[in-house]
C-alpha cells in the first residue's frame, strides 16, 4: 500500500501504532479526519497533549487524576481502611459502576508478567506496603483478573503484606449472573461448587 | 462510565469521534497513549495538524496529494486520455496494487447518497465534465463500487458525459478469482453467466 503523501503516510503510521488499528482501518479513520475543519483537527491533537501535559496520577491510590489526590481518595465518606487492588483504571471504573463498594482503590498500573516483561519493580506497590506497615489498613482485596498473570500479581502482594495485620480477600469466582449453566466452563463451575454458598431468600 | 479526569475524558471523547471507535476502546488506547513520552504524544498530535495543513487535492484528478499535481497526473508515462473514476484514494491504492492499469484516475470524494446527504454538488464531477468536453479523453472506466449509490453516481455520470464522443466501461462483474462456485450470490453468478466470455487457454 503505497501511499501518494508523506503526510497522510505519517497520520496513518501514528495511529496505526495504537493496539487493534492495523494500516487499513488506521487509513479509513485518517480519512475521516481529513473531512474535518482545521480548528476540529487542531482539537483532535491538543487532546492528547493536554492530557499528557496535566494528568498525574494521584499519589495515594495510583489511579490517574487531575489533582494530586484524585476525587476517590479524597472522598472522605469513603472507608480508607478498605483498600481494593486493582490493575488499571478502567477496573475502577467497572467497579464503581456496580455501585457497592464504599472503601478506595490501589491502582498498580498493570500486572506482573513476565512475557511482557512487566516485574514487581514496574508497578506501583511500594506505596501499598507502606500503607499495610503504618497499620492504616483493615482489609486489602484483591481484584485483578482471574488469569495467571494476575494470581501471580496477587501471591506476589501477598507475600509482601501477610507480615501486618490486615484481612486479605479476592473476588468470589462462580457463574456469572444472568448467564446460563451449561455454557459456564468447568473450572469456575467447579469453583462454584467448591464455594457453594448458604442460600439466601 | 465516569472518568475521574476531563483531560482524559476529553481525549476519550475525540478517539471515539472516529467511526468504529467506541468509548471503551477509546479508552482503552488513550491509557495506552498515556504511557507514552511527551514527545511521542507530540509526534502523535502533529501528525494529524501537519496532514491537514499540507495535504491538498491534485488539481487535475481530486486525488489527496502534496503537491497542487499528484504523482499520478504528473506521470507523462501514463496513459492520460483513459480515466477511471473512483470514490477515493483507498480505490486508487486497491487498483495501483494490480498493476494492470496505466491510465488516470479521477476521484469523485464520495458517491451519490441521498439518505446520507450526498448530492453531486458535493462530489469533484464537474473537472471530468469539463476534460471530456475539452476532448481530452478516450475512454472513462466506472470504478464505483457495486452498490446501489454506487450504480447512481454511475448513471448520473454517464447522463454527463455521453454527449462527447467518449467510451464508457464499467469494471466487469463475476465470480470472484479463487472463491468457490457455490458461495457466489445468485445475481453475481447470474450476471456472470450473461456475460460469459470466450474461453482463453
Amino acid at each position: 500500500m503505497k501511499i501518494p503523501s508523506k503526510y497522510i503516510e505519517n497520520a496513518v503510521e501514528q495511529l496505526s501504532s495504537l493496539p487493534g488499528i492495523g494500516k487499513r482501518t488506521a487509513l479509513r479513520l485518517v480519512l475521516q479526519l481529513m473531512k474535518r475543519s482545521e480548528l476540529e483537527i487542531r482539537q483532535f491533537s491538543d487532546a492528547f497533549i493536554d492530557m499528557k501535559l496535566n494528568v498525574v496520577h494521584c499519589q495515594s491510590c495510583g489511579n490517574v487524576s487531575d489533582s494530586v489526590i484524585c476525587s476517590i481518595c479524597s472522598d472522605e465518606k469513603r472507608d480508607h481502611s478498605t483498600i481494593c487492588v486493582v490493575e488499571d483504571i478502567r477496573d475502577v471504573l467497572a467497579i464503581e459502576a456496580t455501585q457497592t463498594y464504599k472503601g478506595i482503590y490501589h491502582v498498580l498500573g498493570g500486572i506482573i508478567s513476565p512475557m511482557d516483561g512487566v516485574g514487581p519493580m514496574d508497578l506501583n506497590i511500594q506505596p501499598l506496603i507502606d500503607k499495610a506497615r503504618e497499620n492504616k489498613i483493615k482489609e486489602v482485596i484483591f481484584a485483578l483478573s482471574p488469569t495467571m498473570e494476575g494470581d501471580t500479581t496477587n501471591f506476589y502482594l501477598y507475600k509482601k503484606i501477610k507480615e501486618f495485620e490486615i484481612e486479605v480477600t479476592t473476588l468470589s469466582r462462580g457463574v456469572s449472573v444472568g448467564s446460563e449453566l451449561q455454557y459456564a466452563d468447568e473450572l469456575t463451575l467447579g469453583r462454584s461448587l467448591i464455594n457453594r454458598q448458604p442460600f439466601n431468600f
